[in-house]
Order: structure tokens, then sequence, then C-alpha cells
């Protein structure tokens, strides 16, 4: 259920004491091969922590032996000083490999700090305490075994309080997971801390393809708290293992739903969250269309301490959707709360009295009855939980 | 200090039982003339409330006689009926105000419904309820006085715990106006609902650059909490009663104090907010780009979290840069806190722990240091009274 699910990969999670609270914060995925095919999506904040800077590069190779990730520590913000210690981190974690033995039987050349993957998670702002990271990669690559991928899924854990894993098998080949994520979560391209990996024989290609395409209509339509990662990074890592060359069709309907199933437990752990809520957009010219006017809708704060009151104001979805760009008549629009059609044609709809909205899953419709187009955003209310956890985040 | 500053105007405030709690809800600005010149401003919001689509009809024609507002119901997105329903209200202030006799000396003319502007505020999706509404009328018009702009902005107020006016005088003429709006309080154009008046002797077309000029750096640039209204309404009406012709340099910079005295209130009333946020975005290549990298700070929810519990985290701003297109480099910018640049160059600035935040104003300032241009934009801090008084504002 995890990123050893997969066969060819170790994995581990340890405390390195990056945390000050002595929780795990020091996670490794290591890819024994024989492939050592990958691809990778990165957050488009153009303010981008120094591990993205280094992993976009990375990536550009198509090939990642390894990847470390903290929490306890974004990264980001930090200058050429933070850089330098995502590239001494890699180097470290190459160096601790090669040390150790080569990953597997199957990789026979040495590990190097160009292909090792950088993730970090935390607060922005703050360099990392080095002198407990780099002895704490010695720890991890001791630890690394075929059983790691819960401990590594636990060891990136920042507010989350659970962590969250997936696999997907079929066919003799597996596609598996692990994410963090909980604030800070409405990605722009990616999002969040994902690595995925597959024992199935994909090229770099066909993962880039199969990955962008999954990401496209999961993570990139999870919209939390409308605040965009400088840290969002989604790896996908094929060791070939299994010695299985899937069909593509397969392969990426396999990796979109780990990355649905990942992406739904971030909504259903969002900071102070009591509501996950799944806006609909139907009846729209272009997808573009509904994808921006379910945005609209998820960030509207009003909106969303509504759904917390559990109050249909579906007014509230109207103003959301008159502040879009997208093609609609006012008088033409419909929606829908928990099935009840509260809003027809602009105006006052179904008794709103008939919802009910006792259930942590609210289910919103907005029919734009425009065209035909559709799309799904997750989101959540805002809750005096997440207003505490966050104004109290980084004291 | 509101719209009876100003001479050649009379004004009510009155309890017509719209609102359930029986507190003043109707009010009614009357201009005697003998100019009845006017410009106006709406919401940009493409849901637009019947009173709004009313009102930019009326004000086409640059005349009004005469303005009523109600709180208690915002009767948008209530179709056909609401329209009829604006469209009677209208008809019923002229009746009553021709019954009344003619407004002052100066108005021969009898009133018509084309010349009566209408504002409503309060829940959406909700019919006006006429049986209470049309009496209030009599009522209203019956009250007019010179001495009636203070009952007139305690009777638009909904969920503002104070009322909200000012007035500037000088070389024989004012510029005076009240104002209402605690939430969805982000105008994409216009804001809430708004009245001036003025007695200078000035036609519409100069009442309209003034206002236009006047809002775009004031309300406009109010961002409290990133929900924009449907009825957001801005009225400028002109008696010509001082007999003065004003340069109209003064005259705009008068207007202009006026509108910013009214949105600074706005802000300092917000809907649960404990801070007001001044952030002022410098070195920017456009206004344009100064502006939306202000407004992308304004509706940072984790930001606003971050100022309410007092906590200078810089990397919330930095992250909020990031989404937008403005032209900056990540590694020049500088963001101070209260005066502590706290972030140099992208990086880690000055000791965060200089920076003390126990007062409710709280200035950041922005330097993209790219070009030369600035604008300043107001916003609220996020807040578990925020979340509370929205989670039950309709049941």
């Amino acid at each position: 259920m995890t990123v050893t699910a997969a066969q060819g990969f170790t994995a581990a999670g340890i405390a390195a004491g990056i945390k000050a609270n002595g929780n795990p914060d020091l996670a490794l995925v290591v890819n024994n091969g024989p492939r050592l095919a990958a691809a990778g999506v990165f957050t488009s904040n153009r303010v981008k922590a120094a591990p993205v800077l280094w992993s976009e590069q990375v990536l550009r190779g198509s090939v990642v032996s390894a990847v470390v990730l903290n929490s306890g520590g974004a990264n980001a913000c930090t200058g050429p000083k933070g850089f330098q210690d995502t590239h001494a981190t890699a180097e470290k974690v190459a160096a601790a490999l090669n040390a150790h033995g080569p990953g597997g039987e199957h990789h026979a050349g040495e590990h190097n700090a160009g292909e090792i993957a950088v993730a970090s998670t935390g607060l922005i702002g703050v360099l990392l305490p080095m002198d407990k990271l780099l002895p704490g990669i010695d720890t991890a690559v001791a630890a690394l075994s075929a059983d790691g991928g819960e401990d590594a899924a636990i060891a990136i854990k920042t507010t989350d309080t659970v962590h969250k894993t997936a696999a997907v098998t079929q066919d003799g080949w597996t596609v598996g997971g692990m994410a963090k994520g909980a604030g800070m979560l409405a990605p722009g391209l990616a999002t969040m801390l994902v690595v995925l990996t597959t024992d199935a024989d994909v090229d770099g290609a066909t993962l880039d393809r199969a990955l962008r395409s999954a990401t496209r209509t999961t993570f990139d339509r999870v919209d939390s708290d409308g605040c965009m990662s400088t840290n969002d990074t989604v790896l996908l890592l094929a060791s070939g293992a299994s010695g299985r060359v899937p069909e593509y069709e397969a392969f990426a309907e396999a990796v979109r739903t780990v990355c649905d199933d990942l992406a739904r437990q971030l909504i259903g752990d969002a900071e102070g969250a009591s509501k996950d809520i799944r806006i609909e957009v139907v009846g729209a010219l272009t997808e573009g269309d509904a994808v921006e006017v379910g945005r609209s809708i998820a960030r509207n704060n009003l909106l969303k301490c509504a759904i917390h009151g559990e109050d249909p104001n579906w007014g509230r979805v109207l103003s959301a959707i008159g502040t879009t760009r997208a093609a609609f008549d006012p008088d033409r629009l419909n929606v829908a709360i928990n099935g009840v059609w509260v809003c027809k044609n602009g105006s006052v709809g179904e008794d709103r009295d008939l919802v009910s909205m006792k259930d942590r899953e609210v289910r919103i419709t907005a029919d734009l009855a425009t065209g035909s187009e559709s799309a799904v955003i997750w989101a959540n209310d805002l809750t005096a939980e997440y207003v505490h956890e966050n104004s109290a985040y980084s004291s």
C-alpha cells in the first residue's frame, strides 16, 4: 500500500532531529532497478524552494536512483546557502548509498548526486539543520528495507494527522505511493510531496505522460485553502523489477487511481477541516471554464464558513461564479447542494430546508447551462481550528 | 459628517420591518437641487443584484433625484420578481415624494422612477418583504430632514458594528458621504453601499470622472475577505446648492479624501477582524503588477491567520507573490513587516523577533525590486470570529 508495494524499491523513515519534537522527519526511497526511469511535476509557484529547483534539474535526465525527503523545514526562500544544502544532501545520499553497497543486484553502477531527487516540507524561510540532517542520512540508509514504505510515509508528515499511502496491483505489476499535505494546499501544477513507484517496465517519457495526465485531474483539482506551496513535488519512479510492460492506458489509469486516492486522503486530513467539499461544475462550455468556476467556488471564504455551519447558502456560490470569466448567463445558473436544486435559473429554487449537511462530505453541483464540459474540484470548509492551527504554526 | 453635510440634501433612516430584529433598515437620500447631477460605479461581479441592474440604467442619464437603500435583504439572485420589486420600489419613492410635495424650492419638476436609484444589502437569494418595504417608504418620506444623514447611515448597516460617515468642506462647498460594509468585502470595481453628496455645482461627467478616479485607489483597494459582492454600489450626487463651481483637482481630491476615509472605516469594522493590514507593494514594473501582488497577499488565508497570531511569517508573503504574473526575480524580493526587513533578496533578512505586531494596524511592505510603481491594498486578518459570524449568517 505504499512506495515499497512495487518490487525493486527499498525505503526508510527515521528521526534525524530536524523536528524539535523528535518525531520522524527524514525519509529515503531507493530504486534498485533494473530500470531507474522517473518523471516529476513540480509547483508552478514562481517562488520555488531549493529542493524543487534541484529536483527539476535532476528530472531532466529522467533517471532517479533515490529520493530523500525531509519534514521539519521547507528550505524555501533560503538563498544560495539553501541550494548548497540541498546539493550537499544529494551528495551525502549518493555517498552513503555507495558506502552501503549497491542498492540491489540489478544496480551495478554507483549512485551519483545528479540522480538523487530531494524534497523538503515545513516552515518557509529557515535553513535546515544540516548537522542533524546529514548524519540522519547514514541512519536512513542503514534502515532501508523492502518493508520501509510505511516508515517513509510517516517521516514526511508535518501537520498531517495521518500518513497517506495507496497502491494498485494488476497483471503482475504495481503502482504504489505516499503523500503528505494538510495546508498550503492548492496546487498550480502538482502539489505537496508525493512519491509514486512502480515495478512496471516503463520508460521515462511514458512515466511523464502518465503522471502529467493523472495529476491534471487529481492533485491539480484539490484546493483546500487556496494557498499554493513553494515545495509541491510529485515523483514517479519505475524499477522495471516486475519484468512486465503494461499497456499505456492500463498503466495511466493505475497511476491516476493512486493519485486520486492520495488526493482524496489529503482533503480528508486538511488542517482544521470539518467538511470535505466536492464541487462539480457541469454544463460548461470548456473544461477550463469548469475548472475556473470550481476553483472560484472552492476559494470563497464566506461559502466555506457557511458549509462549516451546515448552511446551504447558495447565494455565495453564485457570487463566486460571478467573479469568473467563464461563459454563462446569470439567469440560467443552477446550483444543487447535496442533490437539492436550491437555485434554478439564477434565482430561488427548491426549499433550502430540504438540504441536509450533517455528513462530512458535502456535494455542490454548479450547472452553467452553457455547454457539456465538466470538472470536479475538492475543497474544505473554513473553521476556527484552521485559524488556530495557522496562527500559531511558526511560533 | 454625512450625506446631509452638503446643502440641498435631505435624508431619513427608519425601521420598516424588513429586518426581523426591528432595527432600522430603510434609508432615503433626496437631492433637492437645483442640480440633480449624479454618477455611479457598481460591482463588476457578473451576478448582479436587481437593484444594481436597475441603478446602472438610472445612472446612464446622469440624473438622480433620490436614492432609496434597504438593509435586511440583497434582492440578488431573485429573478424577474426581484427586478419587479426594485422597479416597484422606485415607483413608490417617486409617488411618495410627489405626494409629499416637491423636495425643495429649487426642484420644480416631479420625481419620476427613472431618476430614483435603488440599493439593497443583506442575504442573497431571498425576495424582499414588499408588504413592509413599500409602507416604510411613506414613513421615510415623512421623516426626511436636513439632519437625517446620521439616521440614513444607521439604517443601511448589516453586520457593521458602527455606521460610517465622512465629510470634507472647503471654499464654501462640501463633499459628504456614508457607507456600509463589513463582509463580502473585495470590490472589483466599486464596493459595498456608499452614497456621497456634494453641494458643489458640478455636472454629471465631472462627477463621473472624479468618482472613478477616487474609487480606483480607495474602495477598489480594499480586500477584506476576497469575496466580491453582487450588490456593490457607490453613488455621488450633486445638488449645486452652494452655488460654487470648484476647480476639478480640488473637487476630485475632496471626493478621494471622503472615499479613502470611508474605505478605511470599512476595513476597521470588518467582520471578526482583529487586525487591519496595510499592504504596500513597491518597486513594481507597473501599477497593475503592484495591485495584483497586493491582492494576492491580501487574500492568502495562511498569512491572514499568521497575522492574527502576531506571527511575522514572511514565507507566506513570498508564496503569495509567487502565484502572480507580476514581473520580479524571486532572488531579489524584499519584505518588511512593521518596518523590519525580515526577507532580503528572497531569503532570510533581519531577525523576525524584532517585529512587534501588538497594534491593530500591521504594515507589510513587499519590494519587487523591478521598477518604481507602487500600490496600497488594505486587508484584514482571518479569525475564529469571522468563521463564527459567517457560518451562522443566514440561519
